[in-house]
């Protein structure tokens, strides 16, 4: 990794050039953005320059994707990428972004990435060089044997750097596991706070609890619907398995049956927050 | 009043008295609680003294009972009430206590209460003189009229000292409206926690949605117990709203009808956030 490219330089792409420049890589960093973008995030020292994507393609040897995802596969089918360089992405579903590499990625060498970080306000304003410390940094290989090329040794050795936590998984692995842990908490404080918008003086009461279940309904529907749209079938089978789990509760309401859930459910809420025993497998 | 009895010196009752005595109530502050907490409240200044429910009967003429709901439905039939004290609970569902107030309660004055105020930890340790800063405290009255009796407004006017907000409803306008903003919102938190338990690997994609969706997980059954079985018919209609909600979204999932869901949301969101036009109507 001599000379970076950011695509989209908002909070997670800003993020993560401020991260590699405070952990010590020289090369340059260049972005592609909006006008708007690239103004700002040069008045924030983000970035060294802004380019176009002909000359970016010209000039970088490491790519990083940090766009909404259906604007990642856009740019992935429509750049001649050069042989030899490595193309990462940040997008929060990967197994559509995989197949989509495969097909148009050539000799280039790619690596599937989702850092698992993330704020509530989005935008270069908020990039931030400490986003990604102690959180877990997925890395989807193309194949197993990927993680032996010194390309993917070297993404990794800088993610490490930047202080988050690889976490190696296939994109299908990967699509599954956050369609459970991200996607359907994200449309459970969706439903919940739109049946909320129906109930007349419900905030008279609103406590704690209610506030932090729904925290998440403010999330922009525009990052949400590439989201949703590339991970259907998984989140379908996430929320199927949560709704029929209230369904069971609802039925044992009354009942010291429930102290069993009560159990499971803190028993599931503690393995939340353990660190996976072994990051890279 | 003149001198206070605190029926359970937990999180609640000790934040209570120490509340009291820091908005200048002077008048004695008794605890009536299991051994070891007395002595853990006296050690920590939340209480003058320690004393029996025949003596608090004799002594106090206003009643602050803040046990589990269950034991505050025993305490309210065994207890023989003096003719002209005040008694008040704060129990987190209060159809059940106002229809057992209106049977064992004779001539004394009760009034239903509700601080909607908490912490993760409960337990005399934790109690905190500021806990109800800027919460909503429910009242309910046995029948609308008593708002303006004097000894309402007393009770009314030592919330407002504490720096809580008042909010007068029925028992039953209660219930229903805190199955929504509260246990339907623990509810979903142990649904979607006990199916994660059974999700292997989820801990590696880990990031901050699940951590704050799976926190009330961790609530202790005990409590929830009185709380599910004192408003079931409620909390069931809560459960029935969001699982429709879920399965109406599961149907558009890849759609951009689902823009509609996040604004409906996003405006539930806000409201929940916004102060109430009238806290005391």
């Amino acid at each position: 990794m001599r000379s970076v490219a950011i695509f989209g330089v908002g909070l997670i792409g800003g993020s993560f050039a401020l991260a590699l420049r405070k952990a010590g890589f020289a090369g340059d960093i260049f972005g592609v953005s909006s006008p708007q973008t690239i103004e700002a995030a040069l008045s924030l020292g983000v970035i060294d320059r802004g380019i176009g994507v002909e000359e970016a393609v010209d000039r970088a040897d490491f790519f990083y994707l940090a766009q909404p995802i259906l604007s990642i596969l856009q740019i992935m089918a429509a750049t001649r990428w050069p042989d030899d360089v490595v193309v990462t992405d940040a997008g929060s579903t990967k197994r559509q972004i995989a197949e989509q590499a495969a097909e148009s990625i050539g000799n280039a060498f790619f690596i599937g990435g989702h850092p698992m970080a993330g704020k509530e306000r989005a935008g270069v304003q908020n990039a931030d060089a400490d986003l990604f410390q102690g959180r877990p940094y997925v890395l989807c290989p193309r194949v197993p044997e990927d993680v032996d090329d010194p390309r993917f040794q070297d993404l990794r050795d800088w993610i490490i750097r930047i202080g988050a936590k690889p976490v190696i998984l296939n994109a299908s692995e990967h699509d599954r596991l956050v369609a459970f842990t991200s996607h359907a908490p994200q449309i459970l404080s969706t439903a919940l706070a739109s049946v909320l918008d129906g109930i007349d003086g419900a905030s008279s009461v609103a406590g704690p609890a209610v506030l932090e279940l729904t925290r998440l309904a403010f999330s922009p529907f525009g990052i949400w619907r590439d989201i949703l749209q590339t991970n259907e079938a998984n989140v379908s089978e996430a929320l199927s398995a949560v709704i029929a789990k209230l369904n069971e509760i609802k039925q044992i309401l009354g009942s010291d049956e429930l102290a069993q859930e009560f159990r499971r459910a803190a028993s599931g809420a503690q393995k939340m927050r353990e660190q996976p025993a072994k990051y890279c497998p």
